[in-house]
């Protein structure tokens, strides 16, 4: 236990102050006392998720009650320790460690989900931004055990967005069971998908690409709209299809000497490219789910048993990676292997920022600095 | 090279002669010599599975051209080797061994597919009774390195019956992921079923229920009609559960302690089953395609991208099993550990047997005695 | 946060009055506080294990620093939470529910180490009845989240001795490599091993045995004195080898088709059972660390590169199991798959129980009742 | 079956003249008739490795029997399939298919070994120039299922290199467990090796070398003597460390963040590598046994069962690949990621290249063209 000196009482953060809608507030918070097994750390940048905005217009399906009003939204920010909660002793960080907060803000560690490794199915997560306090504010608590280490090379604001997408997208790679010198495709947008969740797609979908083929030794296949095409090559990918043109089936049997590739995975949320995702497959390969499609349930049009069955493939579905697997994802990042295009904004300008995403013209990333 | 002794020039065996008809002839064969890389085996026993009824009469799709006038059928066959072709000097079978021949009756070894341990999916694999002449017969011939050697305790009519449900199921199991201790529903009849194909399915139940239980330490929940209670529990299910009453889902969920099961393989062919499957599965669960439904292609109707995100479950698809397989699955048969009720038949007989697997009147196994 | 009512200020326990000595005194001790994080358990029976005669004695080497007068011992102890600390609210556990400590009492759940799921390596580990006080009192303190759950039908005293070595060799076991139908080799005991250890490993090698053949699947050889043969064999080993008579190498291979065994688990301390147990192995199999020898360091005399090249063979240790396989553990026991003969004593009687122990006149397992 | 058209009686051919000796003649070899299974191929070049030396001389211990006078040597060679012998209609190769022929020519695809996909323990596996006529001649036969496909734009002489070395330390990579981003350390010489194993030694360390840090995500950390480092580096070192400087443990650990590697192939024959080895490695990591200490045999010096279990590490032994890491190897070696330095000879040169082979004046590889 112990702090870093003298604290201020209050701090500056942003609530959603009528959540349902796009709209943001800038408030002075107090501060608070890192409970039982708990660090509270002096945040310096949060990354802006699509799925933020989710939660703060209650348009996402995925979560269980209204988003309240006063919820402090964010989970994908990085600071530095400043307090050690009781408990704390026996852990692996101490204060003035840079650490990270994301999606998954803390896990039970005693649940079967937890046992078995599946962070994102604990039975008693807590997510951030949503069930607690989140990562648009000066300061925030988490679990001595849970936050993420950041190398020291790292810097804290090309860190945050490393921590949803990017830690998402590497397990899914490593759950895929492709090997080294194996294809995978990542399908990006394959049926028509809005241009909202667009962006926050192909933010995904880079990663997945610098990942895949210049961390880990895949080679990989993009499909997306045209206009994507140089910078997919850029980040690594080896073939480019363009979904909006041609036989993206045909040209993937053809980059792959005929066979398909080892796994596809789905980024994105359309329903139609699940049902096209099958036939890109080898024999033994491997369907990732990552993107969930909104509305209505459906089937994956093209999950016939029959198929499975005669191509002995698999079809599986990746939740948000663990805990290991964003420390892992972070190396990566250290290391110069995936890195994001962002633009920082202030907690002022955050309103405009959401608008602007509401809107479909946020590029890239945004970051928010949370320096007064 | 060489062989036991004079062999006759012609031998009896049972042909289909009017393919699209249930009807097979007895006739006389002439005596084929064995092929580069074969043997010469002398079958004594074959079993009769309702994929030999399906091939004779046409009516299973999964098959690329009609079966021909003359084809001798059959692909669970035993017998002793008697004759060894050219090149098979360094393999690990000689004259005088006892081997058997299996629905997949010869492999490349060196496709793609063949690289990865996919049997069933070769380029270039064989079919025993429909490509090839198959084990109705005295005398046949297969691949040195590829015919399934029978271990000496076992006899010829016990063994023949595991080379086909047996391998499978085995197989099944074995990619599921289920470790010992881990609960497992095997899905016999779900939804409908008619009566010919659950004669057989029940066959493969049993066995999958044998195997998982007492060779494997998995714990079993049978799911299928009532009357076959008893003699899943005598093959080791540990909980059974009737389809037509109540609910399974909540049945399997009362006895995993609430959280499912870690693989369910869908045994049947109906489409109704694979449906309700995914209901039963634990978190990290698996659901083993295995039965393949007939008519229509449908998709796993409830293979919801959302859910099998938010379970991280998985789906896969089992052929048929490799020959290291067939190995095991006869071992777990020599140590007693899976049996199946036959009766024998002359192939005098065979004809009438297949009219009452026809009509739906077969209990358990057939095994073709194929002395004179 | 809670508790079950009024706890008393006091309580029976049992400390090592003089470290170094086998000299134990039965003391009053004040009710310890659950930390942050922590649980406060009434213990009601606990094993006593030859590992605490070592720490008491200071005799064991793996331990960094003198054994301290007035330490607690004990490390496989059952009793019911009745008390909840700060900070777990959000675990697994609630006040009445039976749970476990075992040997490793608590990790960081963050270190490198935890993350890979090496509970036993973690680098801020608690050993119970060494760094923390242990199971030889009345009352305990764990973590929420590293307190094992005991199964509702499974007695206290039963499963006191499940938490030690049970863990140990199912987590060995697993890590084997060794699959269903698989023949694996437990050697309790090859060169000459004193008594006094022996009577530990042979309730390791028994919990083994029947964990091995009854819940995995596997075959068992067991190899020991040959008056152990009867027990080996109700337990479940298919094969008994007396490593006094004849040639043991011989023997594995006439009982493995020429072969030898898939996994030989070395569970004794003698570094010549090590040597002698590469020998046993089939080619691709794993020699498998458990048992740990005593005085100055020796290389396994028989790990040649180019015979591990040349069968492919593998040699691997294996600390205690981890949280995950503790439940695993204690399923087993459960369901009757393992046990352990044990006789109870009194805490005024573990005096004399260590002092039997110290003479190697215990057979079987003692387990400490609590009950004032 | 079939053939390119009209093949001359007699070809040029190497044969050891006088084993024992380092003697070579160029000689007329009869053309022989591709058996059943085989195909005869017609080839263009062929690696000299020291391990023909080795066989050429009697020197080399790993093998059963003397080296026949007339043998022809070589085992890593390229060319085009001219003639298919009978049985050899399913396979997956055909006339004009360019092929490889690598250490071990053939294996019998039925023995345990073969079914657990370990070639290098086939229990009827044949050696190419030793059990059969090998590559230092222009037609050789090899089974159809065996040899290697050559990618169309890798040339026949990059390739040939490949097939021993580059296959052996990628499937030594592969058995290692390393996932991408984990630290690999190459052990190319630690002790006092001498000159003519070390040329060897560095090829297969340069291989070992690329595929691991550009073909599989791994990070390599490069131990030999410090002249190598320039090579080494370009190779994909990311870390070099001069053995006969320093403290190679301890700049393991600096490199690593303190933690050790979490694979370590020793490559190198010097008993000393090995027992420095157990050091470098981190918790649960792997010691890999590739090079083959020559003389007495000692066991691994560190092999200390306190450590392994104390650490959960491991020692494995890994033989040459199997076919399907042969053809990934020549796929990573088409992609351009590994590819060796190497000269041609003449056949007429070959005498000179081992005289020099023999004196240790080789450095890098030497392949021999066999165009007359």
């Amino acid at each position: 236990m112990g702090s870093t000196g003298d604290l201020p009482k209050q701090y500056k953060g942003v609530i959603y102050d009528e959540p349902g809608k796009v709209s943001t507030k800038v408030v002075d918070l107090d501060m608070p006392e890192p409970g039982a097994g708990e660090v509270l750390i002096n945040l310096t940048h949060s990354g802006v998720c699509h799925s933020d905005l989710g939660v703060m217009t209650n348009r996402w399906a995925g979560l269980p009650y209204p988003t309240q009003p006063g919820q402090v939204g964010g989970h994908e920010g990085v600071g530095k320790i400043v307090k050690m909660g009781a408990g704390t002793e026996g852990s692996n960080v101490k204060i003035g460690d840079r650490v990270g907060i994301k999606w998954i803000s803390a896990i039970c560690d005693s649940c079967p989900a937890c046992l078995a490794g599946h962070d994102g199915v604990c039975f008693n997560q807590k997510v951030s931004g949503y069930y607690t306090p989140g990562t648009f504010q000066q300061y925030v608590c988490g679990p001595a055990n849970y936050v993420t280490p950041i190398p020291s090379s790292l810097p804290s604001d090309a860190a945050a967005p490393m921590l949803c997408a990017g830690v998402t997208v590497y397990s899914a790679l490593r759950k895929s069971g492709a090997q080294a010198g194996d294809w995978v495709v990542l399908l990006g947008a394959g049926g028509g998908l809005g241009h909202l969740v667009h962006a926050d797609v192909f933010v995904i979908a880079l990663q997945a690409c610098q990942i895949a083929s210049k961390g880990m030794g895949l080679r990989v296949i993009g499909i997306d709209a045209g206009e994507k095409k140089d910078l997919a090559t850029e980040c690594g990918a080896e073939v480019f299809i363009d979904h909006t043109k041609g036989n993206a089936e045909e040209e993937v049997k053809k980059a792959t000497g005929g066979l398909g590739a080892q796994a596809v995975l789905v980024l994105t949320a359309a329903n139609g490219a699940y049902a096209s995702a099958m036939g890109l497959l080898k024999f033994g390969g491997t369907l990732v789910c990552v993107g969930l499609p909104e509305g209505e349930l459906k089937a994956i049009a093209t999950a016939y048993p029959q198929f499975l069955v005669a191509k002995a493939q698999r079809i599986i579905g990746v939740a948000v990676g663990n805990r290991k697997e964003a420390i892992e994802t972070l190396e990566f990042a250290e290391r110069g292997i995936v890195s994001t295009r962002f633009t920082t904004c202030k907690m002022e300008e955050l309103q405009e920022t959401f608008e602007k995403m509401d809107r479909g013209e946020i590029k890239g990333r945004v970051v928010l600095d949370l320096s007064a």
